[in-house]
């Protein structure tokens, strides 16, 4: 009959890779069934009594304690087991070249001055304030642990951004600085490629794979999966990708990030526009719309955006910028979009892509209903009215084949002091008017006349679908839409990306940057040839060992050793004696 | 002081573009200023008021009666206007080559034998019933009114699909037959390429672009906007794909929708994977999360879906079947995938891409929280464990060092009998377990020992992330997990891909195919050359003339001449005299 003994220690702190090689040693002692060494979180204790290990004693362990499960084929030999567990914890678990483990960061760093990096593992409760320890002493933190909170989250990051210092985390589980891997890290060729991932396996994947097509990185930064959060708001996330903006040897960035907030994302993006080089995009379950937007690359996958960075740097792109729209020719009243389409198709497809440029476009006919004009008759801000719908077709034709209705509309569109651009379907082939340009050529340019006589530029564009063959003749459609002043193509996309570019810079023209970078990252000392202090699991130590990097072991240990009622009593001293 | 006159006319039909002609003819007069002639509903009134053409008689005007209103310099021009109206009604608008225009589509179905198809563009609430006649005399209707009503369209498609026609529409602006156009319709050159579209412009859109990059098409065949929704279920639009599955001239198809409502484009979708061709696919809205699975290719939009499909002609992709994954090793119980991550973002990542092969994935760290399972300790159906989320990892080593976790869930889920598919990620690198290999490859094997033992086939799959230079020896770790009997690839997207198509497989495998199809279009009738009836407006016959196709005009009237209450007592006699 197996028994099951148990032993809880209480106001102790070790590391968890000496917890794992507890269990595992333990375990290998004669007539020993399994074992279990966890700390007594509710979760460890669901974990335990799961595999059958359990106990009111177990059950009764606090999150701070440590507890030792045996489950034995009789108690003489759990209980040789439990005497050895002394023995155990002593021996070290680690080989590291280093005669001196210094008790402090403080002291580290005096033995170590080049070291611009701590890496931060110590259990999730202690954190918080190593980090903080190591942003006071100028140190770029890779913050390894979980279990921080959100609010301590924010606060170090707000912290370091004051000080122009990266907090990569917490649950941090990678970066790769200077062809070196930090915590779990692949071996990754140096190369044009930096990565910004909120996203730590992320970056692992697109990392290894970019490095398996031949291509290499600059850096590979971690932020920590909860940096595009709403609450965080990307603080670390646009300090990094400011960095891989500034970085000359970078050529091409690669974003990553776990599902984000789709604010955060707007936001990344808009910093991503501003970088002047190309930027590929995998926000993981945010929905592709396009491919290539300017210098944005959108992935649709992790694989995916390994490939594209890796193109990229081969195949440099041509990326316009916002200079030819010609802003200036618009008053600063100037906004908005009133699109006339007689295609549904197009109008829909239309208000699709434009969700990709402006927050949000009205329409008589909307993909969301929250987006219904009140009135398909009076347009509100950006509209797009599709004059082929069934309420305005009773009893008339359809506007393909008779502009009246659209005519009426231009005009009145162009009146209003605050449209900057008109634009149009014009659908020619078997069915539609014989000759729709000559009707609505003129009344764009007697629009954009009137527009003028107002001291307004009015933008007008025009897709023209159609074919050769058909009996309007295209070349001609288009040719009058030209003369009237109009940008015409015949793809739809391609006339609606360009007016979503005119939208979204009008909209930004008048907006002044909030100061989001704060310090910015001094470039040099962050491509200084790496040099790290490590506090907590001593393996991060043996890997860097391993790769030849220069490293600090700190032999850390918590306030009153882990007894967190005794380190709270210190803490109120320290506290009044200030 | 211009005056306002207005003439309601009650109890007459007119079709649209005779009253565009009226309208236009009665603006050219001298002195007057504006011209409305429309149907009296609601939302033709407010666009007369809006311009300002208003009266309590026109306000009072119902959706049967005509109103005739024109502003006027002096009562003497608008009355000499009005004068007008019966000779400039009389007028023919159309030049048709067609001596004797039939009354009814019998008749016109004896004058040309060959007609399959029969356009339908009366007004729409008499749409309903020319096309129930059409479809009873065997023809395909292109059923281009608007203003039926969903009910109406939802009958008459079940009615068709019983007799094997195709009723495309109602409000389908376009099709394209044969090299001739119907409708709203370009000049399309033939080609290989199959077009059906929920969406009648973006129909005209792709086919024009597919004709400008040098491509050519098959059909073009229009459903009407609303066939996806879920109240008609795309009853035309599967008819429509079955027809271009068949045909053996069609290499390509081309699948385009407005919104659809997402549970009906899974429908269409699944249709669209037993196609046995490359099938393009632009339904607006709708994410593209992959660009290719098997044989269906996403397009981001209309004008990307037109290229798509040119390069697909010119460079035939090599697609993959079902057949590879060999399904009958399962044991009819099994259907479920068991994920076991050590990476958060494989996790996300996994969890995204299954999302388009089966209807709901659990998990621990969800990407919708409606997705979380109820206990991270259990699966259930398919799920997703991190088992480096926070939860699992208090004093504890990450799973990428510590592999005790997961190799007893490993061994937990293989035992559950609908268990088929557990999938690992195996991450090295610096940092990571030295040999994880080692430790996992061989309950990977144990597992499938005992899931044989039990008669089941157990796949299991891995991605392995990391490069040839971390320290681990990245073939050495492939090599071992391969010989464990796993399928392996370094991307997670192929492996999730894999997964994702045995788990979409083994939920179809026992489905039996409720019949959707109802009788089969006949291809050889609905690809013999091209001849139409026209009943409505007489510009679509003038069209089909200018192309040189067949056609026969009908002199269609309503019930009554229009006049309801009179339709409505002849309806009544008829029913009673039954």
């Amino acid at each position: 009959m197996a028994i099951i003994k148990t032993e809880i220690r209480r106001g102790v702190y070790i590391d968890s890779a000496k917890l794992m090689k507890l269990q595992r040693s333990l375990d290998d002692f004669a007539s020993i069934l399994d074992v279990g060494v966890i700390m007594g979180t509710d979760s460890n204790k669901e974990l335990l009594s799961h595999i059958g290990l359990t106990s009111p004693e177990i059950m009764a362990a606090k999150p701070d304690e440590l507890v030792i499960a045996i489950k034995a084929a009789d108690e003489k030999s759990a209980d040789f087991a439990l005497s050895k567990v002394d023995d155990l914890l002593a021996a070290r678990t680690a080989s590291l070249d280093q005669d001196y483990l210094p008790r402090s960061l403080e002291t580290a760093t005096k033995m170590l001055p080049g070291a611009e990096w701590v890496i931060v593992s110590v259990a999730g409760r202690y954190a918080a304030g190593v980090t903080r320890e190591a942003l006071h002493l100028g140190k770029h933190v890779h913050l390894f642990s979980d279990n921080v909170t959100v609010e301590d989250e924010i606060e170090l990051k707000k912290e370091a951004r004051e000080l122009g210092l990266l907090v990569m985390g917490p649950d941090c589980g990678t970066a790769m600085v200077d062809g070196f891997g930090l915590a779990f890290a692949n071996k990754i060729r140096k190369g044009p490629i930096g990565i910004v991932a909120a996203a730590g396996t992320g970056l692992q994947q697109v990392a290894s794979r970019i490095h398996q097509l031949n291509g290499g990185i600059t850096f590979g930064i971690g932020t920590g999966g909860k940096d595009l959060s709403e609450k965080v708001g990307a603080i670390t996330f646009l300090m990094a990708l400011d960095v891989l903006k500034r970085d000359p040897d970078t050529k091409v960035i690669v974003l990553i990030s776990k599902p984000p907030s789709p604010k955060v994302a707007e936001e990344v993006l808009k910093a991503a526009r501003k970088a002047g080089k190309p930027v590929v995009i995998n926000f993981i379950a945010r929905a592709v719309t396009t491919l290539q937007d300017g210098n944005l690359f959108f992935a649709t996958g992790l694989d995916d955006a390994a490939r594209l960075a890796v193109d990229l740097v081969k195949n440099p792109p041509v990326m316009k910028g916002d200079e030819d729209l010609g802003l200036e020719k618009f008053t600063p009243q100037q906004k908005y979009l009133r699109g006339l389409f007689s295609g549904g198709t197009l109008a829909y497809e239309a208000q699709h892509i434009l969700a990709g440029y402006v927050p949000r476009v009205w329409a008589n006919a909307p993909i969301n209903k929250e987006n219904k004009m009140a009135n398909s008759f009076e347009s509100q801000e950006h509209s797009i009215i599709d004059l082929g719908e069934d309420e305005f077709t009773v009893g008339r034709l359809h506007p393909m084949m008779d502009n009246d209705l659209r005519i009426r509309r231009i005009l009145e569109e162009a009146n209003d002091p605050e449209v900057a651009v008109l634009m149009l379907d014009i659908v020619i082939g078997y069915g539609s008017h014989p000759d729709p340009a000559s009707e609505l050529a003129p009344a764009l340019a007697e629009a954009k006349v009137n527009a003028k006589k107002a001291g307004r530029h009015l933008e007008v564009v025009c897709v023209v679908t159609g074919t050769d063959e058909d009996p309007q003749n295209f070349e001609n459609q288009v040719t009058q839409l030209k003369k009237a002043g109009a940008f015409v193509d015949p793809s739809n996309e391609v006339v609606v990306r360009y007016v979503g570019r005119i939208l979204r810079a009008l909209a930004e023209r008048n907006i002044v940057e909030a100061d989001q970078i704060g310090k910015p990252v001094d470039l040099d000392q962050i491509k200084r040839p790496l040099a790290v202090i490590n506090v907590g699991l001593e393996s991060f130590s043996e890997n860097l060992k391993d790769q030849g990097a220069p490293y600090i072991q700190v032999d850390w240990k918590p306030p009153a050793s882990g007894n967190e009622k005794m380190a709270s009593i210190l803490n109120r001293i320290k506290q009044g004696s200030k």
